[in-house]
């Protein structure tokens, strides 16, 4: 029976307009990729990567072109990466998960289970709260109650009106992610004042290629550094040694599961921290990085948390730590709306 | 229902008296273990190794210690490394591949679809000639006339007499493996010597820990170098990038396939190659070992062949490939006889 391979339009509304250093944003146009295979089918969502040149249009036309490279939908750990088209990480990540979920379907086992991982490992995840007045902010973290931790983005003019009202609103760990925003000129004065405000760790302080300015800053700061926009793939990791303490793995940004697991691999070698995190996403591609989640030190996997409504339900919070479900796959479902 | 873990002795008869710069060697005293679960027993064996301490005393011991510690066998990717005692790695790699056996069937599928491996792609394996006079060589090499390639082991005074024994009996490409015999100053004479032989590349030239010494070394070498007893698990692969071409992962050595994925993945994050290598084993372990083969660029999974008579059969070489069962599990049975 032939691979059968569709795509189409998921798009996702906002509950909260979001700010980051990179501008406002309302809905969200992901993609939904279904591959079907003997009669079970499988899930998987792109979330494309303005930044690298991604949008839905060419996530999609790139999800049609593996259709017909791939062969053996069984070989779901090497499948999605020799059949990707260069350039749209966000489209092989959405097969990728997608042959996942197939493959434990297949075999009436979940993910987790499939990949022989233990899901009482479940790490804690964070809850973002985006740029916004003092008094919206507040009003955020109230809200994200039920979250151990807080991540808070900054990049802008008022990083620290924005940091304080957090701050002043609650004793939670915050981690900050400062998205490329800051020079390397102007990073130790803000990180030295980050610490007196008991953040945890940053990500990403400094532009992506500027890793030999993040050696020299990490030698004198009081605070942790994780990559995210520095790291994209296994590859990547080696020159990150000695820059950055963690890296920030995104489906997304890697092209899914198969490599994330790779890239766990790289960064223990290294010694390095791993954190998991999301775009802003459905269940569907929450519910997949959650699968893999026993196996990092903490997630930040709230994309899903953020929207208006997910057309999906999957993975929960339980206690403050993303656990996947107990049902074959991802186990993901449409939610009845 | 409990999870039960029994292990016996597996003595290996070999075909011929087997001498390498460590002595020779008639009898391999290797371990088999099996782990049983809600009526599926999975396979594994151990090869213990003496210069690291080992027995098989030793790893029986380790083999028992690790029963009271496995909670949950379906977590076959971390249970044996968590379970593992300190130094008996062995052990630590019976249980592995015992739980992975168990999974794959108790799931009804071949090990490397588990993994979403695609057995198709088999890398070429090739065949060890032990030392040995001119003529007994010219003969193994004749008896390996279906391996497409040959490893010579050296390391003793009367290196170049055996290995041109064995090219002046063969075109076939040829392996070294130095086992860790040569000195620095003798090095690149040697090396230049071998390039002269049409030898392909060279494993473990100087004694492991002298990776300083390896990378001057691997400036002035005509031929690359596979590292191998510098290598044991994921952890060590950073440091020999540079002064090794690839590495050479045992499943003995680091502890199982779990540990063997990982590895995989660090090392291609280093851009080196990798060979998959074996101790003197049956078919359990061999077979485990095919069964991730699809992710190397070669393998030396020649342990079993050297046997006189193996107690199982598995993986099979096909057209000098080495390929595993399409069954569940392993997919090794019991040897009728």
């Amino acid at each position: 029976m032939p691979l059968l391979i569709r795509s189409r339009a998921l798009d996702l509304r906002l509950r909260h307009t979001f700010r980051t250093a990179r501008g406002p944003s309302d809905v969200r146009e992901n993609l939904l990729v279904e591959v079907e295979h003997q009669g079970e089918t499988g899930l998987g969502e792109a979330a494309p990567i303005r930044r690298y040149g991604e949008d839905r249009a060419s996530a999609a036309a790139a999800v049609s072109a593996m259709a017909g490279r791939l062969d053996d939908p069984r070989a779901y750990s090497l499948a999605a990466r020799e059949a990707a088209v260069p350039g749209q990480v966000s489209a092989e990540a959405a097969v990728d998960m997608a042959l996942h979920d197939l493959a434990g379907r297949r075999l009436g086992v979940p993910l987790f289970e499939l990949l022989g991982l233990d899901r009482r490992r479940a790490p804690e995840t964070s809850f973002t709260i985006g740029m916004d007045t003092p008094e919206v902010v507040a009003r955020k973290v109230k809200e994200a109650a039920a979250y151990p931790i807080l991540k808070v983005k900054m990049g802008s003019a008022d990083d620290r009106e924005m940091l304080t009202a957090v701050r002043d609103s609650t004793d939670r760990p915050i981690r900050v992610d400062a998205n490329e925003g800051w020079t390397p000129e102007e990073a130790l004065e803000r990180l030295r004042w980050l610490a007196g405000m008991g953040v945890e760790f940053v990500e990403q302080p400094l532009p992506a290629g500027r890793e030999e300015e993040m050696r020299a800053l990490r030698r004198n700061s009081p605070l942790p550094f994780y990559a995210d926009e520095s790291v994209h793939r296994a590859r990547d990791i080696p020159k990150l040694a000695g820059a950055f303490d963690g890296i920030n793995i995104k489906l997304m940004k890697c092209g899914g599961l198969a490599e994330a697991l790779r890239m766990i691999a790289v960064a223990r070698a290294h010694g390095m921290k791993v954190m998991l995190g999301c775009m802003i996403e459905s269940s569907i591609a929450i519910t997949a990085a959650a699968h893999i989640a026993p196996l990092v030190d903490t997630a930040d996997l709230d994309g899903n948390l953020l929207l208006d409504e997910d057309p999906f339900s999957g993975a929960t919070v339980v206690d403050g730590r993303i656990v996947p479900p107990d049902a074959p796959g991802l186990g993901v479902r449409p939610r009845p709306g």
